[in-house]
C-alpha cells in the first residue's frame, strides 16, 4: 500500500510537558475519565470531505493543499483517497469516519454509472476495514454541490430533482448499512430559500417531511438501523435554511411527527451562526432526547459565515462535553472533526497539527467537564438556586396542583420576595480555574 | 377635559401631495383597498408604554421627552395618560391601544394595594371608552421590570416569584376583559438565561409551560375569549430568551400540547434580531396558523439591540402586508406600534409626526400589496414554478404514492434534469416598479 | 462576430408602466437630470470578473451558470469573452467595463508567456474598442486567487511574492494605460491576516504602503494619468483586512503621506460589512476628498458575507446618488456593478435582467436624490439645525477664537439650554414621499 | 468612617487550589513577571460609575443592585460612596480608580453649584487620599447622560451645548490634575449621529477637533502633564459614533494634527463591537504609538451591546497581556475595570467575586504571555516567517532600493514561488498548552 504521509508516525501521547507537535499533550486514549476512558468518551472521527477531498478554495482563490494523492485522478483518485484515509486514521488513533455519497466516489455519466463507481469504492473501503479498526460513524447523500440541486433537493421547485434526491438517499442509506454505519445524516445545504418573492415554503416544507419519511420507511424495508440525524444550520449556502436550529428542527419534527425517528447531528459552528452558543444548542437537544451526534468544530465569531475551524477554545470544548456527559454520552454518536484545515495551512503535517489541535482540546475539555461533574459544582449550585420548587407552593406549581387563583391566594399574603444572586462572575471564575487546574 | 396636545388638529388625509407633516400622503382610513377600507385592514393601535410612559432615558442618557403630563405624579398621572391616550387616539385616527398592568397604574406597597390601583384606572378607563372610538387590541402583564423578576418569572428559580407572576397574570386577564380586550400578550422579557452556569434550562421551560396552561385555564373560567399571542424575541433584556422565534415557539406549544391555545404577536424588530426578515417571521407563522398581531416597527440592522424604531421601510410594509393579506387579514389582531420616538425626538409633536410615517408607510405596503396580489405578480411566478408538482411523478410524490425505490426507478431513467432560472433580481426589479407606482 | 446573446435586443427605456423585462422603466440615458443626462451622472460600468467569468461556484455547490462561450477553452475563451463583453455592454447601453488583469487572459507557465497572453487580448480589445463605445473605468491585478498569494501579496511573509506582485502591478498599469483606463484600483484581498499568532501587523503595513508608493512612481514615469483608488473591505477572504473601511484607509494614506496620489472605490456590501451603511462610507470619502469611484452592488444585511448582489434598494440608491451629487458628480470614477447574479439566476437573460435592475435603481435613486436637492429637503432642515454655529458663541467657536476659558465664562452665565428635536421620523416620511413621487 | 462591606476581609492571594472565592487564585501583587511584580504590570483600576453608581437599570427593568450606601442622597450619598470606594479599593487591594465628573458629585441648579459641588468632594477625595494608596488613573467629564446632550456634545448642533461641554472639560481638567490622575480620558459617547438626514457630519468632526485642541492647550496652559487618551467606540448609545475604532482615531488625530497629543484608552467590548478583537485593537494601537491605557472588560460576541462584563476568558487576557508587555507596558496608564456585575449579581459580595475574578484572569493572563514572550513561541515563528526580507530582494524593498521594473526583472527571472504553511492549528494548540501549564 502506497504510504501517503511519509515522515508522520502514529501520534503517541506524550504529555501536558511535551513539545513534539505531533504528540497528544492531553488526549491518552485508553486513560479512565470516571468509568469509560477518553476514547470511549470521545468516539472521534475523520470527515472526509474536508481531510481528503478539501483543496482549500475559498470564494476569492484557487486550491492550496498539497495532497500526495491528486497525482492520481477518475477512479483511482477516489481509491487513493480511501487508502490516504486508512492510513490517516490508524496514525491519528481515529476510530471513525464519516462521508457523503460524493466525496468518496465520482459522479458518471448518469445515476446508473454513478451508482456503479460508488458500488466500487464502497467494496474497497468494506475489503480495507478488515483489517483496520476504523469505523463508519455516518453516511449521507450529498445533496447540494451538483447543479441540479440549484434550487434544493427535498425542496426543490422541480419534482424531477426531488425524485433524484431521492434515489441518491436510498442508495446512500444502502451504503451506510452496507459498511456498518451507526448513524445517517441529513443536512439541507439548499433546503431552504434565497428569496422568498418566488418561493412556496409551505410546500417545500411539506416536501422535505415526505423525503425524511420515506427515508424512514426505506431503512425499515432493508433492516438499517442507524440513528437518523438532522444537522441543523441557519443560512449558508442558501439565505434561509429551513433547519435552522435545534429548536426549529424540534418543531419541524412534531409538525410531522417525525420525532422518535429523528435526533440532532449538532455542528458548534452551525449553533453560532444561529446566534446560539454550542452548548445551548447540545442542551436544547438534551433536555429532548435529541442529542445524537455532533460536528466538532468552531467558527469564528467575527465572521459571519461557516469557517469550519478546527476546535481549540477549551471554554467550548469543556461546556460541550459537559453536556455530552449529562446525556450520559455520545451513544451512537461522535466527535466528527468537520473541520477543515486553514487555507494557508496547506501541508500535509497540517493535517495532523490540527487533528492533534481538536483532540487534545476535546480531551482537555472532558477531564475538566467530568471533573467539574465529580466535585458538583455547577450541580449543587442549581441544586441550591431552585431548591424552593422542591416543597411548598414550588412543589405544588410543579405537581401541577395549583392554578391562577391559588397563586394569587398565595401572592397576596406573602411577605416581601427576597432573591438571591445568580453569581454569574464567581461561577466563570471557579471555571477558569478548573480549566486550569483539572 | 385638560388638552395635552395643544396646537394639534386631528390628523386628516391629505393625499400624496402635501407637504403638511400633521396630515396622512396615503393612510386614507375610509378608502377602499380590496373589499375592506384601510382602517379595516391596517387596525393600528397605540403601545401605551412608548407613547405615555417612554421617557427617553437609554442605557448612557437621561430622560428627554417633553410630556404636558409629567407635571403630576401618582394616580394623577396615571389618570392624565390615559386621557392624554384619549386625545392622542381621537386626533391620531388610530382605534385601538396596547398596554402593561403597570404602564397604566404605579404599584402600591403590596399586590392588593397594586390591584387596587389598577382597579381605579380600568375603571376611569372604562368610562372613558364609552364616548370614545378607542378600543383594547390586547393586554398583557409586565412581568420584566420590577427586580422581582431579575431572574425571571414564569422561569425565576424561586417559586415565589412564579406565584407572583401568576397572580399578575390573573389580574391583567380580569383587566382585559374587563375592557373588551381582543387578544392577550405574553412576551418573556426575563424568560430566559443569563449564563447556563447557573440556569437548570429544562425546568424553566417547563414551569413557563405551566403558566400558560394556568392562564388558559383560568380564561376559561372567567370567559375571557380573547386569543392569546406569545410574543417571540430572541435576546434582551436577557442574554437568550426562549421565546427566541416563530419556529422555536412553535416547537415550545407542540411540546406542551398548548398550541390550539397561542398565536403570536409578531415584532419586527424582534424578527430582525432573531436573524431572520419579519417577512419570514409572519410567513413561518401564517402557515402554521399562528399569525394572531403584529407589532409593527423596525430595527436598525447595523445595531445589535431593540431599537424599536417607527416603522417606515416600504419594502418591509409592503411584504409584511402582503402575509397579512395571504392570511386573510389580522382576524382579531392589529397593527400595534410598539415603536417609540428617537430619543432626539423628544418634542410632543413627535410622536404625531412618528405615528403618521408609520401609518402612511403601511397604508402605502397594503396598496402595493394588494396591487401586487391583484395583478397575481408572485402568485403567478410561484403557480409556474413548482407546477411539477400538479401532474406525474411530482404529483405521486405530493399525494404520498411513491417511495424511495419508485423515486429510484423513475431517477434511473429520467433524462437529464433542466432547471429553469429563480429571476431573483427580475423580481426584485418588478417590486420596485409596484412600489412606486402602485 | 459571435452572437452570445441571442434573441435579446438592445435595451430600450420604455417608461415607468412597461412590463417588459427587457426594458427601463427609469433609466432614460439621455434625459436631463439637473444639467446633465442620467448617463452622464451614472457613468455604469460592467464588472468583467462577475458577468464574463463568475460560474456561480458557491463553498457548498459547483458551477451553474449558462454561458454559451463557455464551449471555448484557452485564448479563444478569452477571445469569446471579449466579444461577449462587447455584445452586452452595446446591448445594455453602458459604456464602461472594468477588469483584473488575470479575468481577461489565463495565465501561462511563467510570468513571461502570462504576459503575453494579456498582450494578445489587451491588442484585442483596443482593436474591438475602436467601433464601440465601451471604455475602460479602471483596471486592477488580481492579487488573491493565486495560491501564491496565499499569504497575501504586497503583505505576505515571503518576499518573493511581493516581488511577483510588484511585476504583476506594473503590468497591469500598463495595460490600463494602454486601453485608457481612467483609473486604477487596488483592492486587497488577501491583504489582511488570518491570525495574528503568526502575524507582524507592522512590517505588512510598511510593505503595503511600500508597494502602493512603487505604483505612484512608476505611473508618474510611464504618465499614466489616471487616479489611483483603494477599495476599502473589512474582511474575506482573510479574516481581517488591513483596507477595513475608508476611515482606514484614510488613516494609512496620512500615516505614510500617500494621501494626495488615492482616493477610494467604495463597495456598498462592503461597507455593510463593516458596520457602515453605504451613505456613511460615501459620505465620510467625500468631506475627505478620497470619493474616488463606486462598487455598486448590495449585500444581504441577514448574511455575514459578500454577496455582491445587484442593488435594487432605492433607499440606498437614492442616498447613495444623494452624496454623489454634493460631491459634484463621480468625476473620473463610474458606477460599477461589482455584482454577480444569484446562483439560481443561471440564464443569460439574467445577466440582462439583473443589470436593468440595477440600472433602473440607481436612476430612480438620481432623480429623488436630484429633487431632494432641488428642493432642498434636507438643506434647509441642516441649515437651520445648526445656525447657531453661524453667530455669537457658535461662530466664535468655529472661528477658534475661544478657549475652554471663554467658554466656561460664557456657559456659567448662559440660560438654560434649549433644544430642538431632531425630527428623524418627519423626515425618514419625507424621504418616502420623495421615493414615490419624485 | 462607616463600613459598607462588612464581613468582607483584605482579600488575599491564597494560590490555585484556593476554594476561598474571596481570594485570589492567580494574583500575587508582589510576586515577580520577568523584572516587574504583578502590580507595577499590571496597574489595576476601579470604575467608578460601575461599581459605586451602578443600578442594575437595563432598558426593560429597574434598579436592583443592593448597596448600603443607597441610605443616604445628595451630598451625603456622594461623600459615601468615595468612602465606599476607598474601602472597597484597599480591601481589595487595587491601586487606581477612574471617574466622571458626574459620577462623584451631583449636579446642582446650575454650573456654579455643580462646580461648589465637584469642589466638595474633590476636597474630600483629596483628604481621603492622605492616608490611602489609592490613586487617580484618569478622569474625565461625563458629555453624554444629561438630556442637554442629546445631539452631541462637542458635536451637537447647538452651539451653547458645546460651550458648556467646554466649561465642563475646563473643570474636569482642573479636577484631575488635583487629584494627581496620570490621564484625562475623552469618551465620545453622543459625539455620532442617529441619521445623516439631519446630520452636517463635516463641521461635527472639525468641533470634535476644535474641542480637543481646546483641551490640550488649556492643559499647558494649567501645566496638566497627565497623557490624553480617546476611548473609541463604534456605536451605542449612538447609531453611529465618530471614534469608532482606533485606526479611525488615528486618522482623525492625524487629519487635525493632534497625533502627538493623544492615545488611545482601549476597551475590549468597544473592539469587539466594532468588529475587531481586543488584541487587534491593542496592536493597531502599540504599533503607531497610541496605546495608553485599557478598559478591562468583555462583551458577549452574542450579544450586539455594550455588555460590559468582567474579564474572564484567559485567552483574550493572555493576548491582550501580550500586546502590553510587546509595548513595554502601560507606562502610566492602567487596567481599569470598566466592568459591571450582572444585573443578577446584585449582593456587595458580587462586586468582589466578579473584580476577584478579573484580576485572576489577567494575572494568569499576564503569565502566560510572559512564558511565551520569554520562550519566543511566537517571536521565532515570526522571525523565520518573515525571514526573507532580511536579505536579497526582501532587504531590497524594505530599503526602498528597488521600483516596479526592478521587481519585473526579479520576478520574470525567479523560479517557481514556494510558500511555507501559517501553522495556525499548531499555534492554536501551543497557546492551549501554555495558558493551561504556564
Ligand atoms: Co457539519
Ligand atoms: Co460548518
Ligand atoms: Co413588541
Ligand atoms: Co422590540
Ligand atoms: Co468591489
Ligand atoms: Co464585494
Ligand atoms: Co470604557
Ligand atoms: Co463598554
Amino acid at each position: 500500500m502506497e504510504e501517503f504521509f511519509k515522515g508522520i508516525p502514529k501520534i503517541k501521547y506524550e504529555g501536558k510537558d511535551s513539545k513534539n507537535p505531533l504528540a497528544f499533550k492531553y488526549y491518552n486514549p485508553d486513560e479512565k475519565v470516571g468509568n469509560k476512558t477518553m476514547k470511549e468518551h470521545l468516539r472521534f472521527s475523520i470527515a472526509f470531505w474536508h481531510t481528503f477531498t478539501g483543496t482549500g478554495i475559498d470564494p476569492f482563490g484557487m486550491a492550496t493543499m498539497e495532497r500526495e494523492w491528486n497525482k492520481y485522478s477518475g477512479m483511482d483518485l477516489a481509491k487513493a483517497r480511501i487508502d490516504a484515509a486508512f492510513e490517516f486514521a490508524d496514525k491519528l488513533g481515529a476510530e471513525y469516519f464519516c462521508f457523503h455519497d460524493r466525496d468518496i466516489a465520482p459522479e458518471g455519466d448518469n445515476l446508473k454509472e454513478t451508482n456503479k463507481n460508488l458500488d466500487v469504492i464502497v467494496s474497497y473501503i468494506k475489503e480495507r476495514m478488515k483489517d483496520s479498526n476504523l469505523k463508519l460513524l455516518w453516511g449521507t447523500a450529498n445533496l447540494f454541490s451538483n447543479p441540479r440541486f440549484v434550487h434544493g433537493a427535498a425542496t426543490s421547485c422541480n419534482a424531477e430533482v426531488f425524485a433524484y434526491a431521492g434515489a441518491q438517499v436510498k442508495k446512500a442509506l444502502e451504503v451506510t448499512k452496507e459498511l456498518g454505519g451507526e448513524n445517517y445524516v441529513f443536512w439541507g445545504g439548499r433546503e431552504g430559500y434565497e428569496t422568498l418573492l418566488n418561493t412556496n415554503m409551505e410546500l417545500e416544507l411539506d416536501n422535505l417531511a415526505r423525503l425524511l419519511s420515506m427515508a424512514v420507511d426505506y431503512a425499515k424495508e432493508i433492516g438499517f438501523d442507524g440513528q437518523f440525524l438532522i444537522e441543523p444550520k441557519p443560512k449558508e449556502p442558501t439565505k434561509h435554511q429551513y433547519d435552522f436550529d435545534v429548536a426549529t428542527v424540534y418543531g419541524f419534527l412534531k409538525k410531522y411527527g417525525l420525532e422518535k425517528y429523528f435526533k440532532c447531528n449538532i455542528e458548534a459552528n452551525h449553533a453560532t451562526l444561529a446566534g446560539h452558543s454550542f452548548q445551548h444548542e447540545l442542551y436544547t437537544a438534551r433536555i429532548n432526547d435529541m442529542l445524537g451526534s455532533v460536528d466538532a468544530n468552531q467558527g469564528d465569531l467575527f465572521l459571519g459565515w461557516d469557517t469550519d475551524q478546527f476546535p481549540t477554545d477549551i471554554y467550548v470544548t469543556t461546556l460541550s462535553m459537559y453536556e455530552i456527559l449529562k446525556n450520559g454520552g455520545l451513544h451512537r454518536g461522535g466527535l466528527n472533526f468537520d473541520s477543515k484545515v486553514r487555507r494557508g495551512s496547506f501541508e500535509p503535517s497540517d493535517l495532523f497539527y490540527s487533528h492533534v489541535a481538536g483532540m487534545d482540546a476535546f480531551a482537555r475539555g472532558l477531564k475538566v467537564a467530568h471533573k467539574l461533574l465529580e466535585d458538583k459544582v455547577l450541580e449543587n449550585v442549581i441544586e441550591e438556586r431552585y431548591k424552593s420548587f422542591n416543597e411548598g407552593i414550588g412543589k405544588m406549581i410543579v405537581e401541577g396542583k395549583v392554578g391562577l387563583k391559588e397563586l394569587e391566594d398565595y401572592a397576596l399574603n406573602m411577605k416581601p420576595i427576597k432573591n438571591v444572586s445568580g453569581r454569574q462572575e464567581m461561577l466563570e471564575s471557579i471555571l477558569n480555574q478548573y480549566i486550569i487546574e483539572a
